[in-house]
């Protein structure tokens, strides 16, 4: 990987250490180019004239989902952000008084308040499967919770804190084995390393073009296995979803664009597009691969600064890394190296409220390399850490 | 209203006669900066970075937006377009078997499906009041419908085709005496003319962006009234949304917020809030105006050509015209104005299918003018109209 390159074309490596993209990564030129090129055209010619002029590249941003993630292009709905696309498909899955839902207790926090929310308005049970020794989810003990009334597993791949990959194929064997949806918020995960829906198994899996992907802001999707369309019920429907039959029903459009609703944001998703096949033609086994070596670093480097504690669970870690700062808050340590050009940013513990039952962790720094920086930031982010510690002793 | 100068800060008026205002409007120059300014400052220092520095102008998009409607900052969710603004409303009001919903036989088309859909799902009826003599809802009707099962009103304020405005206002003042809640559907109104929440009487607003308004493509907003607020549970919830009490509860946050998602194109946001500026600086007052002439001339000018069938309804009509051209389907119409440079688009008989139930209109061409086009513009494409017919003859 020449990153020499990859940072020549990303304007913000000029600018910042950006160790924040898990929040939202740096786009590439390129895909800065992609946006504002269409929001010109748009400009000039009107957005609806300008859609239908991209409408080959808009196509080829769902072909290039699909090969991002294993699956096929119809299978691919277009959102505004990965909470539409997991809530679409969520609520599309039937749930009657008595159901249940499977999750783990690293669960984003959004989908368990809509895990609490459905089970309080239809009477489903969730049920929080342990962590094991690793602090990932128990997957021995997953497979002896799935019982005949088990009608969706919901599992974070990556958790928004915590340094952790979930065994996310392991979870779709048992899923698999035993006839169970299965629901994958890939949000953390797709484009820092390879995810294939085939490998892993799931059944749904949505994510965000913001994050490892380096794709804009305001942009999501939602993959959903063909074979499963028809155990499903999506809740928004609308004249782009369904076809009205003239009388007082309608039915469903082929595929996952039953998901998705008329109005896109087309700049961006033509930024989203680019922004995927620059992962491709990376590869994102070369992708996954520097990233695992750059969290590991991070990570080393934090764990020997006297004073700093990491709080990182997982048997595979990945370039997340959470750590507390002895004697200095993790806002302030966010200030601190914000204003040394450093982007880091800190956990929220009510937003992972399990988590936080089980380790009652402090807010923490969030420090989340991608593959465009360097050995070099990463080691300057630490040693400025360290200087802070060193300034209060 | 200096409409040259107007036109001087549009860049598609140098390069169409756009008359698709009612699909999307051209964003002027401004609009567009701040879209792209925005960008850039994005991939310079990063994108939750870049929303920090911008928070400020940000929370101006919601005060705009209320001094806009006639409402309150706090009672605006912001979303990525009206389909989702509308359904977060809709999906809100708990609607039990027997309730009834009462609608209008212009209401949009996925508006319809999403009430088919509720009906079925729990039982609920969907009232189709009739049109009265000019071919808008009958208010009388309304009135005489309501009863003690009633438990949504929802109409559109402004059909996305057939030229006609609702009385919303009317509506607002049968809804308010019976207490029921009302949601008005204004994506083609607001923008067009003044329309404000507390003249009209409603109590959600949804719109989008792109229209009238000018602002980017993906935007969209919900207005929610505050005292509201109690009687409904918003169907999506998150971390934004909700306050998790940390064991298996959850509160909702203060205002519309709770309607919202924690992701958004800030960006488009932004572009929306200088859009929704030069609307408030130029005065929807004289924005009306100009836009009921130029809609007037643009209808007139069709109905004086042999030919051309005017389908308009309506006692109030407004900047969007629909007609069918006698031996040329719509769908060519727009292809041959579009090569002439001119931008119209073609109505959908399958989205508006009580429209089509009562009237059976084909595929029309839909004209819809705004302020900023010239009264030269509207005669040079109902000229060019003409000379299709004139070909034929």
């Amino acid at each position: 990987m020449d990153v020499d390159a990859l940072r020549a074309g990303t304007p913000g490596c000029r600018h910042r250490i950006h160790l924040n993209n898990a929040g939202a990564a740096l786009m590439s030129q390129t895909t800065l180019d992609a946006v504002v090129g269409h929001l010109r055209l748009e400009s000039e010619i009107g957005g609806y004239e300008a859609a239908n002029e991209a409408a080959g590249r808009v196509a080829a941003v769902y072909s290039g989902l699909a090969e991002l993630l294993g699956g096929r292009a119809g299978e691919i709905a277009l959102f505004d952000n990965a909470t539409h696309a997991w809530q679409a498909a969520f609520h599309a899955v039937p749930l009657r008084s008595g159901d249940r839902v499977l999750t783990g207790r690293n669960e984003y926090g959004s989908n368990v308040l809509a895990y609490l929310r459905a089970a309080k308005r239809v009477g489903a049970e969730i049920v929080v499967v342990p962590n094991d020794g690793h602090g990932q989810i128990d997957t021995s003990a997953l497979a002896g919770l799935i019982d005949g009334r088990t009608r969706l597993i919901g599992l974070t791949h990556v958790p928004t804190a915590g340094g952790l990959v979930n065994p996310a194929a392991e979870v779709g064997r048992i899923a698999r084995a035993a006839g169970v949806p299965y629901l994958l918020d890939a949000t953390q995960s797709v484009g820092q390393f390879p995810v294939d829906v085939e490998e892993i198994g799931c059944d749904f899996l949505c994510a965000t073009g913001r994050k490892f992907l380096r794709g804009p802001r305001g942009t999501g999707f939602l993959w959903v296995r063909e074979a499963i369309l028809d155990r499903l019920e999506p809740h928004v429907v609308e004249i782009q979803s369904a076809d009205w039959d003239g009388a007082r029903g309608f039915s469903w459009v082929p595929g996952a664009q039953r998901f998705a609703t008329w109005e896109l944001n087309y700049a961006a998703v033509l930024g989203l597009g680019a922004a995927v096949d620059q992962a491709l033609n990376l590869g994102l086994d070369e992708i996954g691969k520097r990233n695992a070596e750059l969290g590991d670093r991070m990570r080393g480097l934090l764990e020997d600064t006297p004073g700093v504690t990491v709080h990182d669970l997982g048997q595979q870690q990945c370039a997340i890394v959470t750590a507390a700062v002895r004697g200095v808050p993790a806002e302030q340590v966010v200030t601190r190296l914000a204003a040394s050009g450093v982007n880091v940013t800190s956990t929220v513990p009510a937003h992972q409220q399990f988590d936080t039952e089980d380790r009652n962790p402090p807010p923490l720094v969030r420090f989340s390399p991608h593959y465009y920086n360097t050995e070099d930031e990463v080691e300057h982010a630490a040693a400025l850490v360290g200087a802070m510690i060193d300034k209060l002793l």
